[in-house]
C-alpha cells in the first residue's frame, strides 16, 4: 500500500481524517458528558436495568472523573477516539462488567446531544449574566456622562446633537434585544433530547421524565426523530443567537476605533489597554477593540457554516455533524471573554472635551433653530426652507440652547425605563 | 455631458440608481405609514402644534388613502421617490397648508423605521397564524398514520425502525422552537420608534408614550439612538428568525423529496401537486416541495445580506440602509406562501405500505435483538457481540415485535405532551 | 375545495407559486434562448431530423423573435410560465408542425442552460470592458493627483503619509486582480452545454460541435452530467467573482464617505452627486457612494444564496435551481450600473487642501525621523527608541522633506508599470 | 484592581485576548517569514543599510532557523507573541546589534503578508497537484466502468440512463473549471507585497525588484496602499477558491453517501473505509465521505467570515486582520487531507450490479423510444404523447439497446477531450 506524503501510514491518516479535533473539543463538554451518564445510570437502576450496587460504582466512578475534569487533570488520550468512549472505559477498568452496562438504552448520539445541550444552556445562562454586567457598567457610564455632548451623524455627516450619556444608554437598551434572543435559545436547548438513542428511541422502558428532573431540565425533546433533528438546528439557533449579541459589540467597537481617531479626538484609553507599532513610535492603537470587533464578526459568521453543514441533509444523523462542535463551543468561548474585557475596558474610558464651536460642528443645531420657527407659528417646511437659506448665504446663528425633553432624548434619557425594560425580561 | 450607454441622462440614472425599487417595495408598507402617520397626528395635536381642525383634515385624508391602499388602487407614481414623500403630497394637495406641517417633528428615517416595525410585527403574528396550522395539520397526520412503520435511517443507511407517526410530529414539535423565536421576534419589534427623527430626537415636547399607546406597541425604544441602531438590527433578527422556521420546513422538505423517489417509495402526491417533463413522459416531480425547499433555502440565505449591509458601519443612519427592505419583505410574501402551500400539499400526502420484510431492511431490528438479551441479563457490549456475530454469519433473526414504550417513541408519540409544550409558547 | 386567503383559488396559487418572477426575469435571457435555439435548429437540419425548408421557417420565426427582444416588444404573457414554452409557442402557431419539432434532441434544462451560460458570458465581458473605463479613469486621477498628500492611517490612527495619487491607483491596481476572476469566470462559462437534453445526453446523434461553433464558445462542457452539475456551480462561480469586484467598489466607497465627513474633510463631491435631508437643511449627503457600498454588499451577499439553494443536493437536477437566476440577473445588471456610476462620480470628486501642519497629524513623519537616523549609522531599535523617547517628551520635530524613491511609493507611483500588468491580464 | 473568573489577572487576560492563537497558527507560515526575511536581509546588504558581514550572520541565523522549522524544532514559546518577534529575538539573541537590523525598513504588517502570501502561493500549487492526482485516478476509473450502467435522476425520480462512466468523468470535468480558479488565485497571490512597511511604503531606497526575484514572484503589488488592501482581499479570493473546489467535491462525497444506502444500493467500499455503530452491529456507515462533505462545507463557509472580518473598513491596516489568519490556514491544511483521502478511497469504491430491468427502472427508457419514433417520422411533441400513453394504459415496452453516440454521452465519454482540456489549463 502505497504511503501518503506526511510518511504516516494511510490508516493513521484516515483515522486522524476521522476523530479530528475531538479530543481537544471535548474536554469542554466532559463534564456535562459525565453528568447526563450520571442521570442516565440512576434511572438504568430505577427502571431495573442495573442494581443499586452496580449503580453505586458507577456513581462513585463518574464523580472520580467531574474531580479530575474540574480540576483539569482529566486527559482524552490519544487512543480514545472522543470523550464518550475514554469515560466508558475508565468506568470498565476499575469496575469491569458494570462500566460496559452504562451504554444499555442509549447510544453516542444521544449522549453527545445531551452534553452539547447542556452546554449550550449553561453557557447561554452565563452569557445572559455577563451582558447584564455590562448593561450595567453601560447604564452607569451614561449617567455619569449624560451632560456631555458628542456631536451626531448621519451619513457620517456631522446632523445633530447627540450625547455620551444617549451614546451607552442606546447599546445598553440594544442588548435587551439580544437578551430577549438568549432566552428564546435557553427556551429551545433546555429541552431533554436523552432518549433518543441513535435517533429513533429505544424498546427499554427508559424513563425519560427522570433524567429529564435529575439532569434539570424544563421539557422534553418528546419526539425522538425531533431530539435527533435538533442537532444542528439547535447550533444553527444558537449561533445566531450568540451572533446577535456580538453584531451590538461589534458595531459598538466600531464606534469606539472610529471616536479614538485623532480626526474624531472623541475618547482615549489608558495606555495598558492600547497598544503601539512596530515601526512608529507614536502608536497608541485600539487593538482591544479592534480585536473585540473582529471576534465578534468571526461568530456572526458561525451561523453561515451551521447551516451549510446540516443544509439539505435528510433526517437522521449523518457524520457531518460531529463538526459542528468546534466552531461552536470556540465561539462561546471567545464571547465570554469578549464580554469581560469590553466590560473592563469601557469602564477606563477617557471621555474628551469636544469643543461644538468648532467650525466644523457649526450646523448641529439647525433642527432647533427650524423647531423655534415653527413653535412660533411658521409651517415647517417653510421653517426649514428659511434655516435653508440662512445656512446658503452665511447668515445663520445657531441656537443652542433647546432642550430636548421627551423620553430618550438628549436631556430625559429615561435611564429607569431603561433598566425597568430590562428587569422584565423572560 | 456624455450619454450613458442606454441612452438615458446621467441625473435620470443617477436618480434610478438612488431610487432602485422603492416605489414597488413601499407598497408593503403604505399601510403602516398611514397608521403612524395618523399617530403622529393625533400626538402633534395633543401637545398643540396642530389644531384639532387640522388633525380632522390629516384624519379624513389619511383614511382616505387607507381605503385606497386596501382596495388596491394607490399607486407610487414615478415623480415621487417613496411612499413617505407621496403621501406628504397627497395631504398638502388637498389640505393646504397642514399637509406640509404632517412632518414637523419627525424624519424620513422615522417614518420608514416606524413603518417597518409595523410590518414585521404584523407580519411575524401572522407568521405565528400559518405555523399554528401547519402544526395541528401535522399533529393530526401523526395520528392519523401513527402505526405505519417506516424504516429509520442514521447515516443514510438502515438503522432502527421509525414510523409515519413519528415522522410527522417530529417536524411539529421542532416549529415548537422555531415559535420561540418568532416570539422573540415580536419582543423586539413591538417596540416603538416614532420620535427619533434623524436618528436624535427632536427639540419639540413630543409625547411618545402617546404614540405608543396609539399604535399598540408594547413598549419604547426608548433611546433615540438605539432607535435607529436597531435599523438593520432588526432586519438581522428577523431574517435569521424567518430563516429558523424556513430551515425546518426546508428539511422536511428534502425528506419528502427524497421519499418520493422510486428508490424509497414511501409517499406520493396526486398528479395535481406533481409536474412533468419536457421529454421524458413518465415523470412525476415533486416541484412544489422542490420549490418550498428552495424558497426556505433562500429565506435562509437573507441573513447573510442583512449583516453585510451593515457590518461595521459605524451608528447613526446610512444610505445603504434603504437596501434592507426589499429582500426581506419578499422574504415574509415567501415565507407566507411557502406556509400556506406546505399545510394544503401535506395534508394531499399518499403514504405507501413498505414491506419491511424485504432484504435491504432486514437489519432495522437488530437493536431489538440485543436489547431483549440485555434484558434477559447479558450486558449490552456482549449482546452486541453476539447480534453482530449473527449478523456476520448469517444467522440473525429479526425480533418485530417489540413494543417501545417510553414517550416519544414509535408506539407512544407523546402527541398531547407535544401539543401543550406548544400551548405554553409565549 | 377551500379558498385560499387571498380569495385565489388553490390551482392559481400553486401555479403562481411554482412560476415565480420566471415572467420578468426571463426576459433578460431571452435573446440568448433564441440564439441558441437557431444553433440547435441548424444542427437538427445538419443532421437531417428537420428539413432545410424548416429550418428557413425557423430561422424566419426566431429572427422575428430576436427583432421583438431588440424593440423592446417581446412580452411573457401569463400564459406562459417561462421564455421557452413562449417561443415554442409562437413558433408553432406561425409555423404549425415545425414549431413542435425543434424541442427534438434537447430539453428545458439544456436550454436554461445554455441561455444562461450566454448571458454570464456576455455579462462578465461586459463587466470588463467597464472595469477598464473606471481603471483608466483611477490612473487619470492617480495621475493629477499625485503630488497631493493624505494621511495615511493604520487602526485609524494617523500613521504615515500618503498621497491621492497612492489612494486612487492602489484601487485601480486591486481592479487587476478582480479581472483574474473575472477571466476564470468566462473560461468557466465559455463552455456549451447544449446538448446534455435533461441532464443525460440524448440518443439522437446530435452535433455538440457544431453547436459550440455556431454559439461562439470555445469549447464543450463535453461530459453531459457535467454540464448538468454545471447549474449551480457556474452560479456560485460567477457570483463570487462579481463580489470581488463589488468588494473593492464597496470598501473604496467606504473611504470616500469616511473621507468626505466634516472630521477629515479630504475630499467632496459637486450637489448634483449629493443629496439632502428631510429635517436638517444643512445636509450634503454621499448618498451615492452609499448605495454603491450597499448595493455591492448585497452583491458580495449573494454567494451565499448560491450555495444553500444547491448545498448538498445529489447530482441531477432539482426543481430548486429555478431560483439562482432571480438574484444573480439582479446582480449582473446592478453591477453595470454601480460601474457606470462609480466612474462617473469620481471623475467629479472635489479634493481638498489638507493642512499637514494640523496638530493631529504631526507624527506622520516619525518614521522619516527614525529613518534618517538609521541611515546616519544609529540600529533601527535604537533610533525607534530615540524618536519615541522625543514623542513623549515633546521635542519631536517631523522632518517632512524625505523623498520615498521605491516603485510603489508617493514619489514613484510606478502607474506605468501597474498599467502593464493590467495590460497582461487573460 | 479586581480578578478575572478564571482567577487570572486582568492583564494576562488582555494579553491573551489580544495574541490568541497566534503560536500555534504562525507554525505553518514560519518557513515563508525565515525566506522573506533572508530575501529582505539580502536587499539590505545591496542598498548598503547593512555591510555583507551582517548579511552572513543573518543568512546563518535564518538557516539553522529553516532546519529548525523543517525538523519539527520550531517552537514559538509563550514569550513571544508571534512568529515574527521569536525569530528577531533568536537573531539579536545570537549575533547582538545585527539582529535588530534586520527590521530596518520593514514593518510586522509587511511581513505577516509576504509570509501569507507565499504560504497561498505554495499551497494553491500543491492544491493544483493534488487535483490533477485526483482527475486522474476519476478518468481512469471512467474508463475502467464506461459499460456499467447507472440510473439517471432529475428531482430525485428515476429518469433516464446514466453510466459510472459519465458519473465519474463528470466530476473529472468539474474540477477543470475549478482549476482555473486556482490560476486565477496564483495570479492574485504571486505578486510581491513586500516594502509596503506599515502600508505607505518607506523611505528608505529599498529594492522591490530585488526582492520580488529573491522570492521567485512574478509580479509585484506595486503600490504600498493596494499591497495593504490586499490582506483580507486575498483571503477572501482564496477562500472562495478553496471553496469551489470544496463545492465540487462535497457534492460528489453527497452523490456517494446517497448511492450507498440500501435503498440505491449502487456502490459500496471495503470495511476499512465505513464505520460501524454503537448500538447497531449491522452498520457499515461512509463515515469518510461524511467527514469529507463536512469538511468541505465547513471551507465553503469560510468565504463569509473573511468578508465580514473585513467589510466596510476603510483602507488601513486593522487589528481585525489578525484574525484572518486561523481558519484560512486550517482550511488549506484541511483541502489537503481531504484531496488525499478522496484519492485514496474512491481507488477503493466497489460498484455492484445494478437490475436495471427492476419495476422501479422501467421508464428510464421512455426517451429513447421516443426518439426511435421521431426517427421513423413522427414530430416529437406527438411522439412524446404516444409513449405517455403507453406507459399510462401500462402497455409501454423499453427500447433498451439505443446507443448514444454524440460526444460526452453513455456510450461517448469524450475523455481524451476532457484530458486535454485539463492540460491546457493555464
Amino acid at each position: 500500500m502505497k504511503l501518503w506524503d506526511k510518511g504516516i501510514g494511510i490508516d493513521k491518516k484516515i483515522e486522524q481524517f476521522t476523530v479530528g479535533n475531538d479530543r481537544e473539543i471535548d474536554i469542554h463538554i466532559a463534564k456535562y458528558d459525565v453528568q447526563a451518564s450520571l442521570a442516565h445510570a440512576k434511572m438504568l437502576a430505577k427502571i431495573g436495568i442495573i442494581t443499586n450496587n452496580e449503580l453505586a460504582q458507577l456513581t462513585e466512578g463518574l464523580h472520580q472523573l467531574t474531580q479530575q475534569i474540574e480540576e483539569g487533570t482529566f486527559v482524552i488520550d490519544s487512543q480514545f477516539e472522543d470523550v464518550h468512549s475514554k469515560i466508558e472505559y475508565e468506568l470498565t477498568q476499575q469496575y469491569g462488567e458494570v462500566g460496559k452496562k452504562i451504554h444499555t438504552a442509549r447510544s453516542r448520539n444521544d449522549q453527545v446531544l445531551v452534553a452539547l445541550q447542556l452546554y449550550y444552556k449553561n453557557n447561554l445562562e452565563v452569557i445572559h449574566q455577563k451582558t447584564t454586567t455590562l448593561f450595567n457598567t453601560l447604564l452607569q457610564l451614561a449617567e455619569q456622562y449624560q451632560t456631555q455632548l458628542l456631536p451626531g451623524y448621519t451619513h457620517l455627516q456631522v446632523a445633530m446633537p447627540s450625547s455620551f450619556g444617549l451614546w451607552f444608554s442606546a447599546y445598553a437598551e440594544l442588548l435587551i434585544d439580544d437578551l430577549y434572543l438568549v432566552q428564546a435559545g435557553i427556551k429551545t436547548v433546555d429541552q431533554n433530547p436523552l432518549g433518543s438513542a441513535a435517533g429513533y428511541g429505544s424498546s427499554f422502558p427508559i424513563d425519560r421524565e427522570f433524567t429529564t428532573q435529575e439532569l434539570n431540565f424544563s421539557s422534553l425533546k418528546y419526539n425522538v426523530v425531533a431530539a435527533q433533528l435538533s442537532r444542528g438546528k439547535s447550533e444553527r439557533t444558537v449561533s445566531m443567537i450568540v451572533g446577535s449579541l456580538a453584531n451590538t459589540l461589534a458595531r459598538f467597537a466600531m464606534d469606539i476605533c472610529l471616536y479614538m481617531s485623532q480626526n474624531f479626538g472623541f475618547i482615549s484609553f489608558p495606555d495598558a489597554l492600547t497598544t503601539g507599532s512596530s515601526i512608529m513610535p507614536h502608536k497608541k492603537n485600539p487593538d482591544v477593540f479592534e480585536l473585540i470587533r473582529g471576534k465578534c464578526n468571526k461568530i456572526q459568521a458561525l451561523y453561515s457554516e451551521t447551516i451549510l453543514l446540516t443544509n439539505n441533509l435528510p433526517s437522521g444523523y449523518h457524520r457531518d455533524y460531529q463538526l459542528l462542535k468546534e466552531n461552536i463551543i470556540q465561539a462561546f468561548e471567545d464571547l465570554k471573554d469578549v464580554l469581560d474585557v469590553f466590560d473592563y475596558a469601557i469602564q477606563q474610558i477617557i471621555i474628551k472635551d469636544i469643543d461644538l464651536n468648532d467650525d466644523k460642528y457649526t450646523y448641529l443645531f439647525t433642527v432647533d433653530n427650524i423647531n423655534t420657527l415653527v413653535e412660533n407659528g411658521m409651517p415647517f417646511r417653510e421653517a426649514y426652507r428659511k434655516i435653508g437659506d440662512e445656512v446658503s448665504n452665511g447668515t445663520y446663528i445657531p441656537i443652542t440652547s433647546k432642550k430636548h425633553t421627551h423620553i430618550g432624548s438628549i436631556h430625559n434619557l429615561g435611564l429607569d425605563k431603561i433598566r425597568e425594560k430590562f428587569n422584565l425580561i423572560n
